[in-house]
């Protein structure tokens, strides 16, 4: 038995990307295919069972809409998620107690896991530092995965009762010692060539720990989709993060 | 209130070490150090409540036979374990419910969470390689932490129902993939200036996982021991690995 | 002045980037692009001075022998090059003596400069071991690359009087201490997501030297392409290697 | 024939070294070791050709005057010259016009190395940075070696006319992107178990290119300061750079 699957977005730099890897996965049936011209009805006649939502803030809501109340769920990596937003969907599964969606910021299992590992590395080191690379074109330093890492890095540590780290500086040049995220240093690499890469360096006495994501190409992001696809149906209710489909 | 602690085998590279590590600890007591000539009715009249053993396969036996039968809990990281002396130690635990003995294959906490990741990670990624880089005075190769990593994956990659990963290789001088164990590729190189390093790469659409581990100085295994002393008393019975006292 | 470039084999997946990036380049004037079915007069008609050739062995001599007699540079990086070819090369170069001939197997300038520097440092430490990573369709292990790199190293250390590094292994798996090339371990990693990259790692007392080079993307090859249609022009004869065009 | 060497300050950490290295090196004669109680005369007495100078600016000056008015060349990494002192040193020089002496703030080969590899390949990439990572008791941020580097990859870019690189960045945290070196952003990680590490990233389009170079033990020096004293024999007046002694 195979799963109906439709993609919104389709058209877009990561839709279509979806696109192929939903027409590659033999337990998988590509059903429909949206683009913003396209009706939402199209969901229904196709019998589509799980829809793959990539679109924008403006279009995500009403598509999550028809689709909760036409029984379809939903995998996203739409943005702009706010408490309005989410309490609107919450509202909306309410209603439909079978229906499961995943909201998912970053569809990359391996940034997933590298987040999920540095959280768990933290208490046991005494010092941890984030070194995050990209394309020279980035506008904001850090990266939002970058800060997101080590927010999670410095609850670890306050929850397992971690002083603040010391910083051994007392003299030098101003950002030498990168930005301070809740006492995580963090810095940021901007480099021609690369695409996205994440550093965490964990060290202690004699030893250090690294755990470094490097995404090579955008379809870095179709495994996790296809993930969420097959995970979302048996998992009724909202679910915020993949990492709650990894089974760590 | 602190934890007594003696060690045996305090003359040893590790075992000097240790005895620094604890006499550095706020909330433990050095109230004894031994070595191959000391009595081990010491252990008793210091009051110790822990043993730190880190002796050789001729004396471990006869040590923690003593220990056990005295009440004194037991880290040990002396090697030669086979199922006849385990079975030994169980038959004496058995008869001392309260007490708990640590044997840890490695003490290093990063090695140990470093093994856990990439067993975790393992299921996710078409693809799994190991490298490890050790000084040019080794005499084995692969390592015996690598050789264990790769089983420790092969066994996660089966229980989750995936295939052996394929050799692209049609080509090529005998060598250049490595070793073969159990279907995951490891590579040793041999460095003059290097100690102790191991890379697991994990690599799938558009994306890599990399887990490093350097161990610098033989005092990386500290932070293990002491973890394991402040454990052990509070974990009855054989406890085979430090992994077992990480809260993962 | 700018420089009147045309590209034989516009079509093809590096000769399209090269097209683009002669046509972005402020200091060069694409005059004409050929295909497989384009006829060579259209070279002269354009005015080109410079040809950018990047065919395939059949085409490569013809093409060339084209170029020389109508007084037009080539910079080329089809392969096939064997001792009859260059000795063919030479004869048509010698009736042309302005005119410039490059051929680099190898138009990737990091990749180049990696070799370069392995090289110059191969003498300096007593242990060098090479570490190439590429995706998992490669059917040759090790790399073109990496074994020209391990014969390089190779030869700068016998030309400095070094020893054959000695291998401590003396017990382990086949295949762990890779493949030996001038008596230089090479590793071959094949991981699904990446592409081509290299680490030659050199180590002595106490550090460790090591020299790496990703490539993430084909277009890779255009910044050492541009560089090799600037100075071809100021270079007659011929020249083996874009190495000779770098100023090191 | 052997030469015959004294270490001058033979009691301290790199001195003892020092005296261990020329000891086991076939081709010298370890003829004084000399500390801060020992008189000069020594040095005459033993016969020593070369003298290592390892002590501190108190007494370098005094130890080099002595060493060239005898006869004796001099191999030094004490730190703290500036102008008036290398005037001095000069002077002495232009009257013993037979006499080596070298001065060089880094005996690691590696990071002489890196160093000069990262100065070479500036000129072809669009974009560099460098990260250093350091023990966190370092009191500097960047280190002394990585300001350095900058700067020489500084020059180098201005001297091959590329422009200064422009920083993407429009919004994000301060220091995320560094200091900044002469225009080239400069990194500084503190972690424990770390000793002295350096990494130059260069990057352009679709490749990167990675010098790193790692001290693991001081012992590291020891290479260059054998080499020093090998060739400062033959390199009569003042050498600024153990660069000036190898052969790239």
């Amino acid at each position: 038995m195979t799963l109906r699957v439709a993609v919104i977005g389709a058209t877009g730099r990561i839709g279509s990307e979806a696109v192929k890897a939903v027409e590659a996965a033999p337990d998988l049936e590509l059903v429909a295919t949206l683009d913003s011209r396209s009706k939402l009805e199209t969901l229904v006649e196709s019998g589509a069972q799980v829809a793959v939502e990539l679109t924008h803030p403006d279009a995500v809501m009403r598509n999550i809409d028809f689709c909760v109340h036409n029984g379809i769920h939903v995998v996203t990596g739409t943005t702009g998620w706010d408490d309005i937003r989410l309490a609107e969907l919450d509202h909306w599964l309410a209603g439909a107690p079978e229906i499961g969606v995943l909201i998912a910021p970053n569809f990359s299992i391996g940034a997933v896991l590298a987040m999920q590992f540095a959280q768990q590395a933290a208490k046991y080191f005494e010092t941890v530092e984030v070194v995050e690379l990209h394309h020279n074109n980035k506008a904001d330093a850090p990266s939002g995965t970058a800060t997101r890492t080590a927010q999670l890095i410095a609850a670890a540590r306050d929850a397992a009762g971690l002083p603040r780290q010391s910083d051994p500086t007392t003299h030098g040049l101003e950002g030498a010692r990168g930005a301070d995220v809740d006492g995580v240093p963090v810095h940021s690499v901007r480099l021609r060539g690369l695409l996205a890469h994440q550093e965490v360096l964990l060290g202690d006495t004699g030893e250090t720990l690294t755990i470094r994501h490097d995404s090579l190409h955008h379809s870095c992001f179709m495994p996790g989709i296809l993930l969420g696809v097959r995970k979302v149906v048996a998992q009724p209710g909202l679910t915020l993060g993949l990492e709650h489909f990894l089974d760590l």
